[in-house]
């Protein structure tokens, strides 16, 4: 029967085919896959954070820009303490240890929570961001498709979306191309560039007077600079959520990953910082600092410059994708716990993944959509989720050490602790700088999605309490009376007759009559078609068809205390979509019209149209 | 039971008490109700044909606005030949001779559909043209409010909506104040104008060079002109639709209203172009013509003048009004006819013409905005349908003369063939002149909605055929196998056990198992409360619930060729509509997934939550 698997096989179509439970963990990942996988976010904003402080500093003129250089020393000197304290959370968590997780098991629930909603935040951000900054590589080096960014934006998203949806997560091999691709292209463009300076052949790409001061430069400035910096330090996280994926030894291996990850970053950012102060770059909402640089150093139209922005697009791009393993699996996690629908948790049949997938896409849309694919204005939203994830994480972790009391626990604590220390400063500098500019949205969203988070928990207790079993005492109906409303004797009421003749022997077909022709009618093929089932002749002073058809199943429900009352609807089932707006409307007002009605069950028996 | 009462209580908040059947006629209208009523679409026109004329012509510069009084004569004629004509179908059509149906019955029904279609956007674009004039008449007087234009617009749309949901149509007599208002308001106005006049106190608005020309003055731009103007013709068929409203003699006191109707439009039209020529008025998109010459005649800011703007507002909104009668009146007619979904045929119960209100207020919503409220933007979009329908209407009646042949015949058919012919004519001027100017739109929607006309017909044919008893066999299905896919034992599950004892006496629980434990802890549980049930456990190799139940339900289907299979879902009925969200996804993928099953029948009983 090919009906039956029409819907199967859409689904099939759209999310793939499902994995059997003894391959679910086949593929392990190595030291060098789990580095590709696994840091395209932290690697990749080292393609913006450099961008961000200058544009910020630029206000206060050419002159400040000088200030970038230490400020990013700052941020890698918080980077590698930050780094530094996910490697004890690697250790202490083996199976994988997310700020979720972390804050929920140590600090309590509604830290996990706030951790929680902190967190899908963040994973939406990071995928309009990164896609965003990812286009506006492209746009870069093609500035004629700039006014199509909207546009370039969403088309990304929607191969995100549909990748995931088929399932590019598992062949995670194909993720390293990209990653190293990247890594390279900016390792040339810094050893270049630092050739050129030390041969001094370096030609400045704006004047030295080319903006003037138009604020002046205030610590607030600094603490704003510094704050659009600490972008650099997102996706460090991601190596700690993912220690179940390496091969053994896990820890071991995703410890080496980390360290080797923020060696990179460090280098590259502090590397993108120098040149661009050496080549005096100021980045515009329609080019990049990234690719000024390439600019200045290969050459506009070369194809090293050409290299760079292809692996830029392409390692942001796959930094937006990791939030498409990040996001349905916290949202399975939560879930599980009764804060999020069940249509997030089983992660079984790919159905659950598809569902975070799909929202996931959606508030990123809507992200990108209004803020033009602008990376610049969405920046202000990013960074509070981020740290707030961050401090609740590391806090948690020194509660852990507090807790187990293992040999060296002290040392453990300290480390966690300056961790906790130096994020929860930044979150505040963040808090500071940037709720005006648009963080307040992220602000009032976290505890919004919090309330909503255990509003759900809530509800799943109270039906379980509703649920349970003890001291049920299942009622004494043994009998069901039948009703079948009907407009007229036709073909799929016939079929609904025989099909309730086999459910009781109380079935009562219901017609209301409006028009003496048609009930006379009625009658008369009643005696060819009722069968075993009684004909009820309604009157309807109103010409109503649905009222007296509910007084009738109230006084029907009156009549005897041991029974259901079952009616039986005859519905269409058109062959094309379109047609159900021609059907069954009078079907939906009686199941609505008996929803809240106890002990009365509305069946719809199908009848199949052709054409 | 309260609780079943909620549905209707909610119906009848919002569409009122229903019409029992023997007091549906007892409101008829005598000749002056009678010309309030119907005549406001007709009357209101004046107050922005003249408008359109200036406005076509001012483009050749003010001294061709000396052609606006004799094609406002040109035009009166038309109107005159037009109401002569519609006087004919009056009597030959008692019971009310719509377009479409005076097509459809002596054209064909081609020609009735296309009727149909024309009326149907004609009642959208009345109602988005009368509301867009009649907040143009409130921003005349109060200019501050012109960038609520659209805000306006929508806020008399949702008044027209609700009013009409909740039931204004029947209380006609208060319909009588605005139109009589409004009739009063301009004689004054014209009484006045022309005394001015005629003492020499007459300062014109605009300066004779004002408006340089910009364009010759060419045949085409008096054809355009002739166009516009001919919205003075608009709402004359209103009284030969509501023939059987009148008391008796119903077609006598019809025939007079439409004679008075006439008048009033044509002496109101004339006068008003003749002030406007005389104060040399040029209406923009922010002041009406009626305004300038109520703020030249009266005086800015006195009594007199904000009268007539309020009494012009009125019957503009009460224009509007009508079109909330008309269009559920014929939508419910063609619906009869099997060209329109069922759902707007039903009359008796006040649902049916909620959603041919509904539909028309989301249309006229989406014309509004489009056009942002822009009289003169929607303009060129109005006529064609209203001329269509006048041609068609018309040339039937020369049929039905013609079939009829009763004496005199051909005088009767000589006046609808001159009637015909003059619609007609303008009917080619129009689409020539408006077509580029956005009646393309109309052009292609009308073919559009007479294609979906006959789809829905060629449907309802098929379900028809389909639904014959004639030759039915039907099948020996003597015996119900009823399926209980369930998750788990908890008291939801519990009562449907109950239920489908009732049913059959071969019920079968089905479990999916995806963990050992969980199956150990159903089938411990299924000594207590699996009753006549028997617990059938299913392997599922991919976790996936889903799969291995639609298998078996394909097996128990196989096992015997005279039985239904039904399959009972335990369904969430919650407290909160937000809860919905968080139950009931997978028995809404299982029925998706047995939807199109032969013999198969998804049955949920409800479980109510609590809270």
């Amino acid at each position: 029967m090919p009906e039956t698997t029409a819907f199967p096989s859409f689904k099939r179509l759209l999310v793939g085919k499902p994995i059997p439970s003894h391959l679910a963990h086949h593929e392990r990942l190595s030291r060098i896959t789990g580095l590709a996988v696994l840091s395209s976010d932290a690697l990749s904003s080292v393609a913006y954070a450099t961008d961000f402080i200058i544009v910020t500093l630029v206000v206060a003129g050419v002159g400040a820009l000088g200030y970038a250089i230490p400020i990013s020393l700052v941020i890698t000197s918080l980077l590698a303490v930050v780094a530094f304290s996910y490697r004890q959370t690697i250790h202490a968590y083996p199976t994988g240890g997310g700020a979720y997780r972390v804050a929920k098991e140590n600090i309590g629930t509604m830290a996990g929570l706030v951790a929680g909603a902190s967190l899908l935040v963040d994973y939406t951000l990071t995928v309009s961001v990164s896609i965003s900054a990812g286009v506006l590589a492209v746009t870069s080096a093609a500035p004629e498709l700039d006014r199509y960014r909207v546009e370039l934006c969403l088309f990304f998203l929607t191969l995100l979306t549909l990748g995931n949806l088929r399932g590019i997560r598992e062949s995670g091999r194909i993720f390293a191309v990209p990653t190293y691709f990247f890594v390279g292209g900016i390792f040339t463009l810094i050893a270049v560039g630092l050739f050129r300076y030390a041969i001094g052949a370096v030609v400045p790409i704006t004047a030295a007077d080319a903006h003037a001061a138009t604020k002046p430069l205030t610590t607030l400035l600094l603490l704003t600079a510094f704050a659009n910096g600490c972008t650099a330090m997102t996706g460090v996280e991601a190596v700690s959520d993912g220690v179940p994926a390496f091969r053994p030894p896990e820890s071991k291996n995703a410890a080496a990953t980390l360290v080797t990850m923020a060696v990179l970053a460090i280098t590259m950012f502090i590397g993108i910082t120098v040149l661009a102060h050496v080549y005096r770059v100021i980045p515009t909402p329609s080019e990049s600092g990234v690719s000024q640089l390439g600019r200045a150093i290969f050459g506009s139209g070369t194809v090293l410059y050409y290299l760079v922005q292809v692996a830029t697009t392409l390692i942001l791009v796959l930094a937006a994708n990791t939030a498409y393993a990040d996001f349905p699996r916290l949202a399975s996690i939560v879930s599980r716990d009764g804060f999020l629908p069940r249509q997030f948790m089983n992660q079984g049949d790919r159905l659950a993944f598809s569902n975070g997938i799909l929202v996931l896409s959606t508030f990123a849309a809507v992200l990108i959509v209004l803020f033009r694919g602008n990376t610049q204005a969405l920046l202000p939203l990013y960074m509070i989720g981020v740290f707030i994830s961050f401090t609740l994480s590391q806090a948690g972790m020194v509660i852990h050490w507090r807790k187990i009391r293992e040999r060296g626990w002290k040392t453990s604590a300290l480390i966690n602790g300056f961790g906790a220390t130096v994020t929860s400063i930044v979150l505040v500098i963040v808090t500071v700088t940037k709720t005006l500019e648009g963080a307040w949205i992220v602000l009032l969203l976290i505890p919004v999605i919090v309330i909503a988070f255990k509003a759900m928990r809530q509800h799943y207790d109270h039906v379980a309490a509703q649920l349970t079993l003890r001291g049920y005492e299942p009622q004494a109906r043994v009998h069901n009376t039948v009703l079948i409303p009907i407009g007229g004797v036709q073909r799929a009421v016939a079929e609904a007759l025989r099909y309730a003749e086999t459910l009781s022997d109380d079935v009562r077909a219901v017609f209301v009559d409006v028009d003496p022709i048609a009930t006379e009618h009625v009658r008369r093929e009643w005696l060819t078609w009722g069968g075993r089932v009684k004909l009820v002749v309604l009157a309807s002073p109103y010409r109503s068809v649905l009222e007296p058809l509910l007084e009738y199943v109230e006084r029907v429900g009156a009549e005897r205390t041991d029974d259901y009352v079952t009616v039986i609807l005859p519905e269409f089932v058109p062959a094309r979509w379109w047609q159900h707006l021609l059907h069954n409307q009078r079907a939906l007002l009686i199941k609505g019209a008996l929803l809240f009605r106890p002990n009365t069950v509305v069946t719809s028996v199908p009848f199949h149209l052709e054409k």
